[in-house]
Parts: C-alpha cells; sequence; structure tokens
C-alpha cells in the first residue's frame, strides 16, 4: 500500500487511486488493477476541502463545459483540454412524456455533445488533459464505435499521436467518424470483447495511453458530469428516477457517484434517486443477472445493433447491478425492433435524433413506465449519449422515403393528396 | 406604406418590416417582398429602447442558448421554442492558425449546433417561434438539407405539422436525418433553384409557414445571434476579419448586421470587420461577381459536391457582395479537391468535422491567407456552419482505409510496422 502523493506542484483535491475490493490504495500513475486483489481501481478526493471551497456560485462561474466541475475532476493542472465538452442540454420533454404517460419528463441530451456528439467526449476529454501531465505522447482505447471518434478528434486538437482500435464490422459512420482525424486505426476481427482484450495486451507492452485501459480510472471519472450537470440543471436539485443505458456499467456507477459527491459536500439536498439500466436483448448480461437475481455477471457473445453498448464482458457489471438493486431501481432489456421504434419515437416527439444506445434507452423507459416500475410522477430524466446520424443503418429501411415529384404544382398537390389519402387509411386502420 | 404595428400584447423591440430597397413599411405579418418595389422585407428594431434596456450583464444572465439575444430577434411572446440552439464554442483553433501561418484564429463551431449540427437550427428556431405566434399550425421549407433537418426536428418537439421540399439528389445523411422526424418530404427533381421555385408557388397558394419564403425576414434574423455569441465569446470586442460561406448570402448579411447592432447599442466598441467570403466553384455566382467587379449577380446551375451552399440565384448576393466591398474583404472560390481538403485540414487539426460548406470556408480561407489577403496579425474568425456526418460521401474514399488485423498482438505489430513504413516513404518521398 502506497500513500497517494499528486504529481504536480498545482493544489490539487484529488488523492489517490483507491481499490474498490480491498481498499488498497496507489500513486496517481497510469494503472488501472489493484496489485493485491485484482480489483478495480477508482480515484478519492478530498472531500473536506471541497466542502470548504466550492460553491454553487463558483461553479456557476466557470466555464460553459465540464470543466466547471474540474475540482472534481482529476486533473492537476490548469492546462486542461477544453473543446467544450459538456452542458447539453437538459430538454423538458413534454410531449414524450405525454405519450408515455409520465408528468415529469427530461432528456439529457448527449447526441450534441461537443466534439464528436457522444458522452465519450467528457471522459476523452479528462482522460487525455490527464493523460498529458502523465507524460503520453501516444494515446488509445479500445472502442465501439463512439469512443474511437472522441480520442481520434480530441488527439487532433491536443495534437498527441493516436492509434484507435474497433471491431472490424463498426457501422460506417463511425469508421469514417475516426478516419477523419487521421489517426492509426486498426479494425480487429472480433467483437469489442476481444478488441478489449487484445488492447490490454498492447497496453502492457507500448508505452501508450490507453484512455479505457490504464488511464481507465482517470477516464470513467468524467462521466460523473453528466450527474453534476443534471443536478444544476434541475435548479440544484436531483431527479426522482434515471435511466440510462449500460454498456460496461461505467456510465450508470459514475453518475451515481456524481450525485453522492454532490450531497456529501452539500451542493444539492441528500436525496435517493432510484436508477434504472437499459440494455439491448442481443448484449444483457446485466439485465440477466437482474432478472435471474444472481451476484454476478454471466459473459455473453453480443448480436444487437445497438453496437455502442454491445459488451458482452461488462467491466462494471456489478457495480450497476448493485446501485440498480439499492436505489430500488431496474434494469430490462429490449429487442432491436423495439430499440428502433425507441429511436423513431424521441425523434417525433423531441425532435432528437439518437443512435442504437439511446433508441435502447427509450424503449427500456416506455416498457418500465408500462409495467409500473417508473411512477408517473416521479421526476425521470433519461440519458442520451450518442447521435443518430452515426448509425444510419440501423434506420433506414423504417422511415419511410420521400415522396418524389416534378418541380411543378399539380405534381406536389397529387403527391399531397395521396400521402393524405394513406394517412387517412393508416388512421382507419388504427380505428377498426 | 402602413404604419407597422406589434401584433402581441408584450412588449416587443422590433418594430417593423421595412423594404431594404425603397425603405417602405409594413406590418408584422408573414410575408417577405416590398409590394412597391418588389425589394426584401428586413425587420426593424427600435434601438434607443435596447440601448437604454440591454446591458452585457442582463444578456449574460439569459439562457445559454441564441434566446439570451432575445431583445434582438422577432418574437413577441415569452413562449419561445428553446431546445438548446447557439452558444456553440469559440473554439481558439492555434494548430490550423500554425499550418496557415496566422497568430490569432478561431472557429465558430456550429458543427455541433443543436438540434439538428447545422447553424440552420437558429433561424428555424426564430422562424418557428414566430409561426406559432402568427397562427401557423403548419411549417414547411425549400432545403439544400441542413434546412431540413432543422425544420423537421424543431417542429417535432413544438409540436407543429411540418412539410419539407428538398431536391432529389440530396445526401443520404440528410434524407433519414429528415425523415427520421416524420414529416412529409417532397423530393423534388431538380436543383435548389427550381425547388425554391416551387415553394414560391405553393407559399401562395397554401396557408402554410414557409420559413424561407414568407416568414423569411423574422428567419434570417437569427443568423445574427453568429454576430452577437463571436463578439461576446472574444469578450465583448469584434473580431478583425471574418470568412463565411455564401449561399443566398443571408448569412453573411446577417453577420454583420449582427455587429453592427452591437455596436449601435454600445455593447461593444466601435471598429471595422473586414467580411470575406468563401463559394465552391461548382456554385459561385457571388465570387464571379466578385471578380469581374459587377454589380449585378450573374444566376449559375449548380456543379458541386457542397449541395448545401449550392444555390445558383441567390437572394441576398448583391448585398454580400457589397458588405465584402465595403469592409476590404474578399469573395473567392475554390475547387471540389480543395473542399476535401479543407475538410481534412480542420479534422486533423483541431479535431473538427465538419460537412462540405465547412470544407470551403477553410480552403477559401488558406487561399485567401496565401494570396495575402488576410493578415497574419488580424483576428480572424472561420464560420463553420454544418457537421461532416451528414455528407459521408464527399469524403469517402479520400480518408484512407482501417488496417484489418486479427485480435493478437502480432497481427497488430505487423500492421503497425507496415504503416509506420508506408508513413517513412511518404516523409521520404516528400523530401525527394
Ligand atoms: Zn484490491
Ligand atoms: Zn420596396
Amino acid at each position: 500500500m502506497t500513500q497517494a502523493k499528486t504529481l504536480n506542484p498545482i493544489a490539487a483535491t484529488f488523492k489517490a487511486l483507491k481499490c474498490k475490493e480491498c481498499g488498497a490504495e496507489y500513486e496517481l500513475t497510469a494503472s488501472h488493477v489493484c496489485e493485491a486483489c485484482f480489483g478495480p481501481l477508482e480515484v478519492t478526493y478530498d472531500y473536506n476541502t471541497l466542502r470548504r471551497t466550492v460553491t454553487r456560485e463558483s461553479i456557476q462561474s466557470g466555464p460553459n463545459s465540464i470543466w466547471r466541475y474540474r475540482s472534481f475532476l482529476p486533473v492537476a493542472t490548469e492546462n486542461v483540454i477544453d473543446v467544450g465538452t459538456g452542458m447539453t442540454p437538459l430538454v423538458q420533454a413534454n410531449r414524450l412524456a405525454r405519450r408515455l404517460g409520465l408528468k415529469k419528463l427530461y432528456i439529457k441530451n448527449d447526441a450534441v455533445n461537443m466534439p464528436t456528439l457522444s458522452f465519450k467526449d467528457r471522459v476523452v476529454s479528462v482522460a487525455l488533459s490527464r493523460a498529458r501531465e502523465l507524460g503520453f505522447s501516444t494515446v488509445s482505447c479500445a472502442s465501439t464505435g463512439n469512443l474511437a471518434n472522441s480520442t481520434a478528434a480530441i488527439a487532433a486538437h491536443a495534437g498527441l499521436d493516436c492509434c484507435v482500435f474497433i471491431p472490424a464490422d463498426l457501422e460506417a459512420g463511425k469508421v469514417l467518424g475516426t478516419l477523419i482525424y487521421s489517426p492509426t486505426v486498426m479494425a480487429v476481427q472480433g467483437n469489442y470483447d476481444q478488441v478489449n482484450r487484445l488492447c490490454c495486451e498492447v497496453a502492457n507492452t507500448y508505452g501508450w495511453g490507453f484512455v479505457n485501459i490504464n488511464l481507465r480510472p482517470y477516464y470513467s471519472e468524467g462521466s460523473k458530469t453528466l450527474g453534476y450537470e443534471v443536478a444544476e440543471q434541475l435548479g440544484w436539485q436531483l431527479p426522482d428516477h434515471i435511466v440510462a443505458p449500460l454498456a460496461s456499467g461505467s456510465l450508470f456507477t459514475k453518475i451515481y457517484k456524481g450525485f453522492q459527491e454532490f450531497i456529501q459536500v452539500g451542493l444539492v439536498e441528500d436525496k435517493s434517486v432510484r436508477f434504472s439500466g437499459a440494455q439491448a436483448e442481443g448484449c444483457s448480461p446485466i439485465a440477466q443477472a437482474y432478472q435471474e437475481e444472481r451476484e454476478f455477471v454471466k459473459p455473453v457473445k453480443p448480436n444487437t445493433i445497438a453496437k455502442s453498448i454491445a459488451i458482452g464482458n461488462p467491466a462494471d457489471g456489478i457495480y450497476a447491478l448493485e446501485i440498480a438493486r439499492k436505489t430500488d431501481g431496474s434494469i430490462a432489456s429490449v429487442t432491436d425492433a423495439e430499440i428502433i421504434e425507441g429511436i423513431k419515437l424521441l425523434a417525433e416527439t423531441e425532435g432528437i435524433f439518437t443512435e442504437t444506445a439511446g433508441g435502447t434507452t427509450i424503449a427500456v423507459l416506455k416498457k418500465l413506465v408500462e409495467a409500473g416500475k417508473i411512477d408517473p410522477d416521479e421526476t425521470t430524466v433519461a440519458y442520451i449519449t450518442g447521435n443518430g446520424l452515426k448509425t444510419q443503418e440501423a434506420v433506414q429501411g423504417y422511415v419511410g422515403e420521400p415522396l418524389t415529384i416534378e418541380a411543378k404544382l399539380d405534381s406536389f398537390e397529387r403527391a399531397l393528396e395521396r400521402s393524405r389519402t394513406l394517412e387517412r387509411l393508416d388512421w382507419q386502420q388504427v380505428l377498426v
């Protein structure tokens, strides 16, 4: 057990890496596994100092990005990478709420996060800021797509060398959305879990900073900002219920940590928030463990259109499970068809185009409401984590076609008449 | 000439529609053409009231969206449609600046504007807020793609019926990114100018609110926020030089109007800003008029990958021309190949993936610097107006391919060695 020291001269409030299992503490280096028990390491903070020094006002006077919560993030230097990441809208979703039978529903919309339109920009901004101060010149990641986009883009902005690893069968938009920034891209013939295993080997051999492997303790802290922002945007209050997608389970546990930290330092009142998780049926190891009331998560082989959350062997699965249980939340899974309906429902009612992960969240939200597991009176927040333009193939074929017309008024009028007739027929069928 | 009246009870600072040509004033209805001279109508404001009532502090305490500038926008009711549009990052682009030989370059990044990732979300938020208070229940537009995305999404959020018109040959991402919100989509066999003419006929026949036709005076005011935000984000100062894409020319003239208004009401110091415009060679009627020192813009038939700015008969072309000339700016055009290079250059240096219009802007920026038309010491702002995920086909084939490997360390190492050898060969060729 080593005494933690910050590596940098500036007073930082993060103090050590601590094993989530046995509590052993380590210095703030690039490592993620406990030497004693192989448990995952997590960053700890000096909450007494935070309680004394951070106020709602000090946060509000900070930048309009995740860096307004800088004291709660594991970066020591002033020189952070700020490309406007975070502070995405918390949209009051009245039309979707009415459709679902809820009274107060909000969408936390990371489909428009900066720069690459997913919540991964949060974790990568933190990881690369930390990577730079730890002296890495090459950064890397094992990715289901969004992380590759984000790592490549933010590395480009920061002038860091970058090599990303993706499964070879990724959506075209996610591949192009990585290549455009000119990193080295390795397309691995295998699923995400195989990509991840290969990257662990590479991380051990090369002196690279893998954001979600050796830098994982710093990286994952970035997701806490999804908790902080919702609390601040609700007027410094916590919601009653949140619904978020589960991939590795990290996002879920870090939103929870974010809420707990804000309670602990007195920025919000203490309150229990129910945590519900969403998985795709084709990759639902955590939902299965939840349904079967198991204490462990059994790895599965993913087979779903929701590739960005298709992690068959989720590193933080048991912690997510634990949180859902102790907060009286729920974990459910939905089919690929329901995911597509979820994407369309959110777009039609709220004008938000999300990717398959977001469709999963909306479909699970619907399912939980119908099952009576979300109370209509609860203030509920659904986390939308990525943008639909990256997974266009998932909905192509399910959104209809434009009406092709000539550039003439009568051609338009005939098409309009046709479409209205079709709509009437649709309605008649509904009424029959 | 009619005396202007506001239609709503709430005190509004916008006063009339005024003809840009003959100065005739009209009531604040849904109309866009002067009855006397067929000139375009523009919204006027009571700048004395604005000077007395608006301060930097009152703006800063407003919402984190375009609606912080509400007093300068033509909407009377409090009930505006705010989906987080605007307040996109002004990125200090140090790495791109170094590559181009500039000292202070900023990117105004509307590639991450909300909700649909282009500057059109600004104009549509204003137009639909106004449409609703004028009593329209169906909204529409003639679009090159981004406007269709934005109108469909924001109409969905607001619960308005929506019918959009696009050219039939639009990029797949822009078509899907419209259909997903379930509007009626008319794909017109013809180019944008033909679509636009058809829509003028429809606007005259149907009682629909066309955001860029009968609602155009309100709609176009939304672009002023691109001027306001840059001024505020530079610490309440104007830049020395801006570069923006030219499609209809409206954006360009409204950024100018935004700067002028801030000077007029005392929010920033008076200063002359040079305005330079960017067009694609395959549709460059304004650049041609500029080069040939003509007073009029000769319509062309568009043929370029930069479809979102391919307007052959630009409504505000002459006003854009006038501004470039009187501010000592410039207007230039670039080839499709240069546009692709522009997209890649911005992505590699700043981690921003823009569509073809943004590639045009960056390529023209480069061209103007090389021609000595932008001084290295000038504080320059380049406006990036849309996201690259919508025009993926434009760069596909120009960004390389991932290196396909097996999920094994030695397969990775061989691929890495190959890629490094290729890189060395590239460099040797450069050196030879
Ligand atoms: Zn341990
Ligand atoms: Zn007139």
